[in-house]
């Protein structure tokens, strides 16, 4: 990181209150929200445990007037997609085949951390079934759409669907998702608020439902970054050790971004957004980023993901074809035909993108994108298969960089818009990351839209 | 491990001499033998440098005049399989189709570890073309015979048989190699030596050209156990702590010992080994191994290497069929037909064989078995193809459970026989099991043929 002095307003690291004194009456606000809406055809919550989350919070309330040593997420409330363990509840994975599978016996590694950190379990959340899709359609349950729609016909996007929707709808404070392609951030840009994909070591996966072995992280998705650093530091016990945002930022933007197929809208906001980092202090630099469009083309044809889905799903796909999502199903069940030796040069190659994305990146602090190229479709327009195939591919094309990379990502939200901003770090650089994100994410916040 | 007192004697761990003073008159007696034989087809060197290692051996003597403190392996002679980089030989591994490519500008990661170590590089050895393959049957640069066979016509085993011939004859001290499937095990078994495959975090495999990137690693073929420590302990770099042999050793064999196939000559020396350990106050129990049968089906079906192995050849089999050993050839080519969901799927099967075998192996310290169920066939007898397919696949079949199960395995002489006994680790547990080799060694180095 460079080191010269900038001008840069950070963000407080602290900011954050300890919010364990609001008890219970902020959750009855948000329930008496949640009880006011119609969810037919878009539900968020899969389960859920209302009465036991207000329950629990109340008894923080109460210890947090006796104690200011209390467990660092103590009254902050949790959501958790359907793909990860909840003891005592189905983890369904947003489908019908699994609907009536046992309960889990314990909860998955990450919740279990969260839990034991205070949070408040609150509900399990829908999403695309299996996190084969990014923009959250399920036939099943339904499909959640972005509160940022005032009409309520656009899509929150996926797979993390109901996450994206109980956080932007403040029924919960922190969701717990995955990332396959952008299953955290995707939903996250669409719904205005935080999506914070770590590097593949950083979270434990036990008890998470695999998609693809190869790009899956657990994911989290937060109204604000300062809360998911707060929840990041519970997660990984880096509790005092915060790094500072460095002095001067330094970014990249890919030289290839105009063959990335950005929507008008979405480019112009784009602009503005860098144009205002730059005004800010921040260094951004036009540089050659070859190993990402490398990626997206061993990624499309190694199959890496269809070759890893089908073979978790094909036993299933033989017995229970007909119970799946029928875009799903036909999906899950094209990775049959992949060779083997496609696939181990895919992992080869991205092994050698990796190393070449390094040296590509060398002297700056991460790179910038927006964090979808398209502003949500809307739930109609997507019911013709083909539209969603192509939209739902463009959906993820910026976000699975980062996956295949295995780099830590973050989509910023950008004034009120249905619009992410995202920034991608440097190899295991989550720390940087995040300390980076609080700096940027106040100046894009109130960004009005442009023209 | 067991803490039961014992009344085993054990072998001391420094017994190997520090043999730098030998000079080059050792190398002398050596390379007079060596030019006394006629080596038309079963060439064991591809490369050699027997002048200049003559001459650095004059030099590590002149030191040792005046310093005792020279780099531990300073004195012993080095062989490298051609499948290692050497600086300034072409890394053929042993075909003819990269016979002709450019040598390499620097050594791979262990041949420099070993030489900054004080060994002096000999010779660069033959080997099966491309490590496919356990007979050490070569057809471009001959296929080398097994010393312990006074009539030089059964084979040394493979695909290290330069390697295992040249320690065996004692042309070089340490022979470094590769094992994907016993590679290491199955030529010192034939030839009389010890063969060490370790388990795959152990040694830098940077320099290697890989056959199978799930199951190589690099091995070392040495004369004795306690030179094969030694220089083991040069690339580790766990120079004084060396693990002292347990007090009581606890060790398995598999219940399924009669379904894999022995010959009975190597069963009967089998069952005398182990009369031979427990009379000399080792515990031996046959219990179940169900995870070593398991391994075998899934690697089977999986088809893991040839999938592994046909993704890096693909290209040079389109432009270069004919240049290839037609055996060879044809096993790499059907690697193609494998698709990628049985890859993902053995790879997955394999990873709770793993932890299923841990769970079978407890209370033991490692398990015993015949390195190879047969004796080394003649040469003749393996140019019929289904014979040669048939006995490559007996040849492989105890050792390739080390690999598929990522577990340490050394191959112990017994008696002057072209038989090994295999004794296989504890996950992780390779100074324990070469530790134990040691205690093993001068019980069975002995024996009398049975009969």
């Amino acid at each position: 990181m460079n080191t010269d002095v900038s001008p840069l307003h950070t963000q407080q690291d602290h900011a954050e209150p300890h919010i364990s004194a609001n008890g219970p009456a902020r959750l009855d606000r948000a329930l008496a929200d949640y009880a006011a809406r119609d969810w037919t055809d878009q539900a968020i919550f899969l389960n859920e445990r209302f009465e036991a989350a207000r329950a629990e919070l109340g008894h923080w309330q109460a210890l947090s007037r006796t104690s200011r040593e209390l467990p660092p997420l103590a009254g902050l409330t949790m959501t958790v997609k359907a793909c990860f363990d909840t003891a005592g509840w189905v983890s369904s994975c947003g489908s019908r085949v699994l609907q009536h599978a046992k309960p889990a016996m314990r909860s998955a590694a990450l919740v279990h951390k969260l839990r034991t950190a205070g949070a408040t379990l609150l509900a399990q959340t829908n999403m695309t079934e299996f996190a084969y899709g990014a923009l959250g359609v399920n036939t099943r349950f339904g499909t959640p759409r972005t509160p940022l729609d005032p009409t309520g016909t656009r899509i929150a996007g996926g797979s993390s669907s109901g996450a994206a929707v109980a956080v932007a709808r403040g029924y919960g404070d922190v969701a717990v998702c995955s990332d396959t392609s952008g299953s955290a951030r995707i939903p996250a840009a669409f719904c205005g608020v935080v999506g914070f994909k770590p590097s593949r070591a950083r979270y434990d996966t036990q008890g998470m439902h695999w998609l693809s072995t190869s790009f899956d992280v657990p994911g989290l998705i937060c109204p604000t970054v300062g809360l998911c650093r707060q929840v990041d530091r519970a997660v990984t016990g880096c509790g005092a050790d915060i790094p500072s945002p460095p002095l001067a930022i330094r970014l990249a933007v890919p030289g290839t971004l105009s063959d990335m197929g950005l929507d008008e809208d979405v480019h112009a906001l784009f602009r503005t957004c860098r144009d205002v980092l730059t005004a800010a202090g921040i260094t951004i630099h036009e540089i050659p980023l070859d190993s990402l469009m490398d990626s997206a083309r061993i990624a499309a044809e190694g199959g890496i993901i269809g070759a890893e889905a089908y073979a978790l799903h094909r036993h299933r796909l033989t017995t229970d074809f007909d119970g799946y999502d029928p875009v799903v199903g036909k999906r899950l069940l094209a990775g049959r035909e992949n060779p083997a030796y496609r696939y181990v040069d895919a992992l080869r190659a991205l092994s050698a993108c990796r190393d070449r994305f390094d040296r590509e990146i060398t002297g700056y602090d991460g790179f910038l994108l927006p964090t979808v190229p398209i502003l949500p479709p809307a739930v109609a327009e997507l019911r013709d298969e083909a539209t969603y195939l192509r939209l739902n591919r463009r959906a993820f094309s910026l976000t699975e960089f980062a996956n295949r990379l295995d780099l830590p990502g973050i989509s910023l939200p950008v004034g009120k818009l249905p619009v992410g901003l995202m920034l991608t770090g440097i190899r295991g650089g989550d720390d940087a990351l995040l300390a980076m994100a609080s700096v940027l994410e106040p100046l894009v916040s109130n960004l009005q839209q442009p023209v």
